[in-house]
C-alpha cells in the first residue's frame, strides 16, 4: 500500500491586503481605458508569473520614465518615490492609477509630515529596497536616515538635550523584534521619540503561521518570487526550523526525489504570490 | 591601635537641581519681599530639616489655600494641580513664586498640550505622589491615565486601529527600566506612540553611584526627609546590595554600634537632603 502524502497550506499563504488590491486595480485598467496603452512602472509586485500574466494581456512593465509619456501607468504596490510620482503627475497625457499598498502609503505621509514638522526622521529597513527607497524620498535628505540595526544610530542622538525630537517608523514588512530592539536602543535619548508602528501585521502572522507548519511538517514549500524578499525571508526562517524547506517559484521548480520517505508536506507563499500559482503546485504534488 | 573608619561621600549625594532652585528661591525671597508674609504651600521639598530652617526664618508651611490670601506663597518643587496654580494666581494680594522643578513643568506642560492635541495620555508613576497629582491635573480628565505596571495599561489600546494615538511620559524620579519595560510592552498597538522621556538622571546617577559604593563598603549611611519617596527607594537599592544600610534623617539618629567591626561607610543622600545635614552625620562620624 502506498502511504498518501499529506499537505497543508497555510491560511496566510499568499496575497496581503496591498497586493490584492494593486492586481484588481491592473485587471480592471483595461476595461476603464479600453483605448489606452496600459504600463507598469516597474514591476507592479515581486513575481515574476503574474508580471507575465498581466504582460499577455497588454499591461507591460517599463523601467524608464521617458518611456511614459501618454496612455495609463499603474504605480507598483511598493510604492515610488515622491520625485518620480510628482513628474508623472505632470504629464499631460498621461493617466495615473496609484496602486500603492495603503499601509505603505500612510508610511510615506508620516515621514512627509514628521519631516515637514522638524523631526529627524528614523526609517528602519532595507537600504536598497524598493519601499524604503520611496519612503526616504518623502523627507528632508538632511533629517531623514535609514537604519536597520542599533548601531546604526548616531551617537550624537544620545547627547542631543531635552529639545531633540526624533520620529521613528519601519518598513511594513520589518520585524517587529527588530523593532522593538531598536526602540528600546533609544529610550535614553532626551526629548521626544515619536513612535509609528507601521508594520503590517500579514508579514509577522504569515511567518508565524508558516513556522508553526515546519514545526510539524516533514517538508515544507515557500512559493514565491526569486525577487520577493518576503519570500526569501520566510523561506530562510522556515529552513531553521525544518531543514527540508524549499523556495519554488512554480510547479515546474518540484522534485520529486523532495518527498521520498516524506508523510507530511506543509505549504506557505510570499505576500505576492497568487492563488493560481498555489494551486498549480497544489495539483503536481496530487499527481506525485 | 585603634583602626579608623574609611568614609566615602557619593558625589552624587543631596540637592538635584530642581531642589537647590527652590530653596534658593525660599531664601531670597524675604529679601525681595521684606514688608510681606511668606508662605510655602505644603512642604517645599521633602525633607523636614529643611522645613524647620525655612520656618524658623519665617517662612511658614501652608496646607490649606484658603489661608493664602495675601503676601507671597511659593509654589513647592513637586508642583501642585492646575486648579489650584489657576486659583492662587487670581488672588489680588497674594504673589506667587512658582519654585515647581522646571523638569516637572516641562512634564506638566507636555500633559497639557498631547491632551489637548486630543492624544491618550500615559503617566507612568505614583499614583499618590504630588508630582503626579500635580501632571494628571493637565490633562482631560476622560484621556489621561496613570499608570505604574504594564498591567495598567487599558486592553483596548492593543485592539484601536491605526489612527489610536498614546502619548506617554513619567514621573521626572522613575526608573529607566520600568519606563522601557512600559513602552516595550506599547509597541505592538498599532497607531502613533509619542514617548517623552521626562525621566530626570540625577536619581538614576544618584541610584548608580549609591550602589557601587554599597558593594564596595562594609555600611552605607543614605541620609534624607522618612517622606522622601527617593531617599527611601536609595536606601531600599542600597539594602539590596548591602544589607548593612541605614536611613537617617539626620546625625542624631546614628548609632556607634552599626559600625562596630566595619573599616569602610558609604554615604549618600536624598534629592532633598541639604550639605549642612550631610556635613553634620560626617561631624559625628569623626567623632566616633
Amino acid at each position: 500500500m502506498v502511504k498518501k502524502l499529506q499537505i497543508e497550506i497555510a491560511a496566510t499563504a499568499g496575497f496581503c491586503f496591498g497586493v490584492k488590491r494593486a492586481i484588481n486595480l491592473a485587471n480592471k485598467a483595461p476595461d476603464k481605458y479600453p483605448t489606452l496603452q496600459i504600463r507598469t512602472f516597474g514591476p507592479i509586485i515581486h513575481n515574476p508569473q503574474v508580471v507575465n500574466q498581466l504582460a499577455s494581456i497588454g499591461i507591460k512593465q517599463v523601467d524608464n520614465i521617458n518611456e511614459l509619456v501618454q496612455g495609463v501607468v499603474i504605480i507598483r504596490s511598493h510604492g515610488i518615490t515622491k520625485q518620480l510620482a510628482q513628474e508623472l503627475a505632470q504629464r499631460p497625457n498621461l493617466t495615473v492609477i496609484d496602486a500603492t499598498c495603503p499601509y505603505v502609503r500612510r508610511a510615506q505621509e508620516i515621514v512627509a509630515k514628521m519631516s515637514d514638522a522638524g523631526y529627524q526622521v528614523l526609517i528602519l529597513g532595507e537600504l536598497d529596497h524598493p519601499e524604503v527607497t520611496g519612503l526616504i524620498s518623502y523627507g528632508e535628505p538632511q533629517r531623514t536616515l535609514v537604519i536597520s540595526k542599533p548601531d546604526d544610530i548616531p551617537a550624537e542622538f544620545f547627547t542631543k538635550p531635552n529639545s531633540s525630537r526624533i520620529a521613528l517608523l519601519a518598513q511594513t514588512t520589518l520585524s517587529q523584534q527588530l523593532y522593538n530592539k531598536i526602540v528600546l536602543s533609544l529610550l535614553t535619548i532626551k526629548g521626544e521619540l515619536r513612535c509609528f508602528n507601521t508594520i503590517c501585521t500579514a508579514t509577522s502572522d504569515r511567518q508565524s503561521e508558516a513556522l508553526e507548519l515546519a514545526k510539524r511538517c516533514d517538508c515544507m514549500l515557500i512559493i514565491g518570487g526569486r525577487n520577493s524578499a518576503n519570500t526569501n525571508r520566510l523561506h530562510e526562517l522556515c529552513t531553521e526550523r525544518q531543514p527540508a524547506s524549499y523556495h519554488i517559484e512554480t510547479a515546474e521548480d518540484l522534485k520529486a526525489k523532495w518527498f521520498i520517505g516524506k508523510q507530511t508536506i506543509g505549504i506557505s507563499a510570499g505576500a505576492s504570490t497568487p492563488k493560481w500559482l498555489i494551486d498549480g503546485v497544489l495539483k503536481s504534488l496530487e499527481n506525485l
